[in-house]
């Protein structure tokens, strides 16, 4: 029961000092996600409400079974704009279609995760390496800020891709408003200023350092407060500012998610691809918070406590939701000891929308535009591209073409791009795997690589060591290997597989075996075997393989060559009197 | 230049008796090939002239491009299959949009094999595993098997998947017609007790063993000429049994593919499965052969061949080709010694299209159903199962995964999840790499695994051996593991990445174990590496992860504890005084 439900092993020791601090966080991280999760519902192509609406039921759910103390999940950048991409192809915005794609996209995602978290299929998150998903986060990142720009200058314009962005911007640039212009540069560039310069300007004033960390993340809400009543006093409205209007208010009401299944299955690529960057970017910021206070987070339970906070976003209006970086390092800075705070966070935004909507009718879009660019600044990081390059030539690849296939097509193009790419280059590492062709140190029992060591070769005897287990993707490359040396060498007689770095042989790389020795068999050579592990080897006995080697299996190489080369024992007595043998 | 034209290398030493050697292989193959290229034409859903056609352009080029000394390419049973179920959407049998789209496919999978030559990408093949090729092999020979049923039925039925099939059949099976039954059985039960029954029968009159070994081959063609002589004595065409009909004579034409992009796209997929599969056959084949004669087949070269002999099947009106294991077989036995045999088939071939085509007319479609059968049951292979799930039963779940869905979805589904699945189980397996916890043998240099020897741990240090590269696929694996240990361990205050086996690092795990560092430094515990190879220092020097290291690399483990724990000098002279150190 623990194990799925963690909120029993920490809510037991729930005192009053940990409830302090975590409501301290709680109404931090509440300050930063309203203006957020309206920006982030904005950004997905959603009425305002349902960014609120994503941030309530999703974090109490996620307090049950959650096991990170300090993960904040909710709307963030990345997953809103995948939600915008896979959406908007299936319905205009504003329709309810629109609205229902994304609520079933959510609800199809938590599915899925629920699914992999009861299948223990965490570990598919590391099929993402981290030049992929470095450089997708870059893209989305410039993708977002580059989609924001049409709210900021006041004009249509719309895309998927960078390209379509910028040259649907271009032909409507004759159409910017003034007014949205300056109230976005604005809150842009106060937001941008914010992020370091409030504290210092607080702390000179003689502010508290702990009450100045606060008021430092109070900037959003500043500059919502401060624009929407320019807004309102100007009237700036009527000259052409587009407003966030009306927004319901009022708690969300439970709603069934379209049960469409023509519609699932158009969505189910962007939701599996939601899915997997949403628990990604989860388990990679819970993982990082846990190991600061020497705490552990369960991948597996992480799954089922993201799904549940889809399916939860889903059934009450919302749309997908993650663990964000930025609002969670915010919780695990002001002091949230359990996921406790995350529910108390839930309980605030449920009061703004109960109270605060008639105050968001003057609040402008080309604030919230604003406050997504400056977020999202921090997602992209191009130095990361430099950093890769000097290190490892095929990641830079692998995150380039990340980068450019995100920008140019799109962001599921560019995850499954990304992806194959990854898993094609670590493909195409283990098929060649290392290996040696070893000969006897002079004198001794022991064998080393020609290449590297003055050995001896005995005539007609081939013994090579490989030095990874024997799969599908390398079995090949293991006849290609010896079939070569035989082809080139015609007095080999014997070939020693000296084993003793295999800790595995796959049903593949057992066929490639039989393969080897059959023909090697065709061609008078005997294949032999020397140093196996006892698992490999109890394995090998449920095969034919041993039945049928035309070699034998020894248990050292140095057997191996005594038995195969009667001129070992002088060799290895080298200096000394042979005690046997002429 | 002899890279990419193997027949400058062996056509310089061409002698009159490798010319005589040659010509009688040409000869047994050509009476192999031309009932199977009309059979498996009629397979693929094509006039049966097709067939002729991809018999000759595509070995013709085949003996300039290809490396292998005995492979005859040319139409095959699986590659057919997989066109008739990719076509078969796109347009009627029989029109001129099915034909087109069969050479288009041919056409463009041969260009993928080009490019795949040109970038060397000869390893991709390796991506298909045993079981999954396996199974795969299987499942079409069943497949076909039972598609070749409605013709011994004489009936029309239609599917691509063994449940469509059945159905169809079913559905049908009142219109039975009882000539054909007869013409289709016959034949099946004659080639099937030819296969093994002529020989002994031919050896027992007193005919030479090599005479009969060919004659035995003759199997098919008896069964065509009596079957023909039978349907035009008996006027059974009248009587309801299907016929080839009129076979246009003469030699194939140059034909433009059709440069339809929109066909391109629809056919993209199955033509690099077509390509892929095909190849992954002829590689096997070849270099089995080739083993077999300590020859060598250069992988990337045949990409180049096999791709060239698509390209011209294509030009010259035929369909997909592919190195084929029976023929090849055949053909190596029969004493080939160069490519040119191939050629010579060839010719054979192009006189049977200008000669041999009006006796085809009452060739009855019976007969080449039941030709086809009796060489497919030869692929199915149900032992396989059970030998691989006595092996390893994850290779079974992706052979019988395999086998299902090519059955129950079609030949594309099929090859899909096989390698879906095989990639998948490959990514699992290599994301847990084998590790050991490791202590000081008492009294020696020497550390071993915690858990199966007696060894000294110091209290506050924790060695962990890695077997195995770190790359994307096992880095949270390696994070996971050390922070559960220091999370499970208060007293840990050293972490020692002990690295003899790590070959390689790449970005992903050096992003791990920057994480890991920065981590343990906030929980207070202070990192180290031991053992580190030269390369992978190498590579480590480019990045920041040595300047930022909280801990020190150390050449040995033994300086790295002797410098973490005082202790150490005394443990490892246990039994002597302690040289220094209180």
């Amino acid at each position: 029961m623990k194990r799925f439900f963690p909120i029993l092993e920490w809510s037991k020791d729930y005192s009053r000092q940990t409830l302090g601090q975590d409501l301290v966080a709680a109404v931090i991280v509440t300050i930063m996600l309203i203006p957020q999760s309206l920006a982030y519902a904005l950004l997905a192509g959603l009425p305002p409400e349902v960014g609120l609406y994503a941030s309530i039921a999703p974090l109490l759910i996620y307090a049950i079974f959650g096991s990170s103390r300090a993960l904040a999940v909710g709307p963030v950048a990345v997953a809103s704009l995948m939600t915008a991409a896979a959406v908007g192809d299936l319905a205009a915005q504003g329709t309810p279609e629109y609205l229902g794609a994304a609520i079933a996209l959510a609800f199809l995602s938590g599915l899925m995760l629920l699914l992999m978290g009861f299948l223990r299929l965490g570990f598919m998150a590391n099929f993402l390496s981290h030049p992929v998903i470095s450089g997708f986060i870059t893209a989305s990142g410039i993708l977002i800020a580059a989609a924001q720009l049409k709210h900021i200058f006041g004009v249509n314009a719309s895309g998927h891709n960078l390209y379509q962005l910028v040259i649907s911007l271009w032909q409507h640039a004759s159409g910017i408003n003034l007014p949205t212009l300056v109230i976005g540069v604005f809150t842009a560039s106060f937001l941008f200023w914010a992020r370091k310069g409030i504290k210092p300007l607080l702390l000179k004033r003689g502010v508290q350092p702990k009450l100045a960390d606060i008021l430092a993340k109070t900037g959003p809400v500043a500059a919502v407060a401060l624009t929407t009543l320019a807004t309102f006093a100007l009237g700036l409205d009527a000259q052409g500012v587009k407003i966030v209007g009306d927004v319901p208010s009022g708690l969300p009401v439970p709603t069934v998610p379209p049960l469409d299944f023509q519609l699932w299955l158009k969505i189910a690529t962007p939701a599996l691809l939601i899915a997997i960057i949403g628990y990604v970017e989860t388990i990679s910021v819970a993982s990082t918070l846990a190991a600061k206070r020497r705490q552990r987070v369960d991948p597996d339970q992480e799954l089922i406590a993201l799904g549940a906070a889809n399916v939860g976003s889903a059934v009450s209006g919302g749309f997908p939701v993650t663990g964000g970086f930025s609002r969670s390092v915010v919780n695990f800075d002001a002091g949230a000891q359990t996921p406790a705070a995350g529910a108390y966070t839930a309980m605030g935004i449920a009061l703004a929308t109960l109270f605060l909507t008639p105050a968001l009718f003057y609040l402008p879009k080309a604030t919230l535009a604003g406050t997504i660019i400056v977020a999202v600044l921090s997602l992209i990081d191009l130095g990361a591209l430099k950093r890769t390059w000097r290190y490892s030539k095929s990641d830079f690849a692998a995150m380039a073409a990340t980068i450019l296939v995100t920008l140019g097509f799109g962001v599921e193009m560019g995850v499954i791009s990304g992806v194959s790419l990854s898993i094609f280059l670590h493909l195409y590492r283990t098929s060649k795997p290392h290996y040696a062709i070893i000969g006897q140190v002079p004198g001794t029992e022991h064998f080393r690589n020609i290449k590297r060591h003055e050995v001896l070769v005995s005539p007609g005897i081939f013994s090579i060591r490989i030095d990874e287990s024997l799969y599908f993707p390398n079995a090949r490359f293991l006849e290609d290997t010896i079939y070569s040396a035989v082809a080139n060498h015609p007095e080999i007689k014997h070939v020693i597989l000296v084993a003793p770095a295999i800790n595995f042989i796959d049903a593949s790389a057992l066929e490639s075996l039989e393969a080897i020795n059959r023909r090697l068999k065709d061609a008078g050579v005997k294949l032999h075997m020397s140093e196996v592990k006892g698992p490999v080897m109890d394995r090998l006995k449920r095969s034919d393989l041993l039945d049928e080697l035309t070699g034998e299996v020894f248990l050292t190489q140095f057997d191996a060559l005594c038995k195969l080369d009667k001129a070992c024992a002088t060799k290895a007595m080298k200096g000394k009197r042979p005690a046997s043998a002429g």
